[in-house]
């Protein structure tokens, strides 16, 4: 969903050039070894990081792993960035940018997870490029992950997940995990977790989350 | 579900060896030209056809089609039988058989279409072989499907819907179509969906058919 604009964000973005790549030129390589400790860890990001609750609980457990966190929008952007600044999340990063533009921001074969949460629906039919999950993103990620990468997506959206398998299994991926309602599933994929500030208010309702893992084959 | 025995049905069924096919040895190839008017006409198969509301009342919208149901209770294959002989659907065969034969009853690339409805969901781990979504039996389908033949699934089973999609996707099978509930689909796909009797009872409530359309790659 759309922010209310926010100054204080924008001035943060534009003042924290180490820690967030603002609108960055496709066609320059991003010096990622520069921006993390150790750039050989594993590297999970997720694309739509909205107010970032989830990336930065995340990066937070997870100090063994490097993380991006691609938003396109500057106030959201600002607000992860915030977090990340006043809880000195060091091995998280952040991207103000299109993920249109994802398989030109890192190398080939990088990148170990990357997530999809709560992405958005676009569900007008000639909207359907716009998806995160059409086939030409999906064709980028397949470039950025590594051969044993994968990709976790997780929605509320039942008309986004019904496309969004059908989408996956035709690009030819194949499925690791799928739940139709997440909370309730009592498994190990719920036990570790980790709600987004929509998914948190969404399954308080009672309404199911939908999951998905897959990975594509070389 | 189980039936509660039927002597009628049980005698029905014997009576009737030119309408069904009473655990036919498997070892012994079954004349289909013989048991149709015309069996070049597009086949359909049920597998699991309960007290047979699904197959009958398609066979009678298709008249240009013909249809086997495959039910292993006597007393709802005598069911599904007394609607046929009843209503002269001449366009229906009937088998009480075990659907792991299938593949040994039916001519390799001879089906149309398998419908799979509200199959027994085989919760257990331990009885995942038995589910009819599980490799062996995608294994006999992919078999006696034509070319360009596909398969449709039914369930209200949150746990066998979850199963089947990442059983099918592995197998790697294609999905032409996935809906998380069916019946709010407003979609052609609803459009031409005919009911079984459990499917009726269970969407009056309001709860959800889950619904998916796959082929077999060659």
């Amino acid at each position: 969903m759309r922010l209310r604009n926010k100054p204080w964000a924008q001035k943060l973005v534009v003042e924290h050039p180490e820690a967030i790549l603002n609108e960055p030129n496709p066609e320059e390589k991003i010096n990622w070894e520069e921006r993390f400790d150790d750039f050989s860890k594993p590297l999970a990001i997720e694309i739509g990081s909205g107010k970032g609750q989830f990336i930065t609980t995340l990066a937070k457990k997870h100090l063994e792993k490097n993380f991006i966190g691609v938003e396109l929008q500057t106030t959201a952007a600002g607000m992860i960035l915030r977090t990340k600044l006043e809880e000195k999340i060091d091995n998280l990063q952040l991207m103000c940018a299109d993920a249109a533009n994802i398989a030109m921001y890192l190398p080939e074969n990088s990148v170990d997870i990357i997530y999809l949460n709560f992405s958005d629906p676009w569900p007008k039919t000639r909207h359907e490029k716009r998806r995160l999950t059409y086939k030409s993103f999906l064709d980028k990620y397949k470039r950025i992950l590594k051969p044993d990468g994968h990709l976790e997506f997780k929605t509320d959206n039942q008309g986004l997940f019904e496309y969004s398998l059908v989408s996956l299994n035709n690009y030819g991926m194949k499925f690791d995990y799928v739940s139709l309602d997440l909370h309730n599933a009592n498994d190990e994929v719920f036990e570790r977790n980790v709600e987004t500030e929509y998914e948190h208010k969404f399954a308080a309702k009672g309404n199911p989350i939908y999951c998905l893992h897959a990975h594509f084959v070389q």
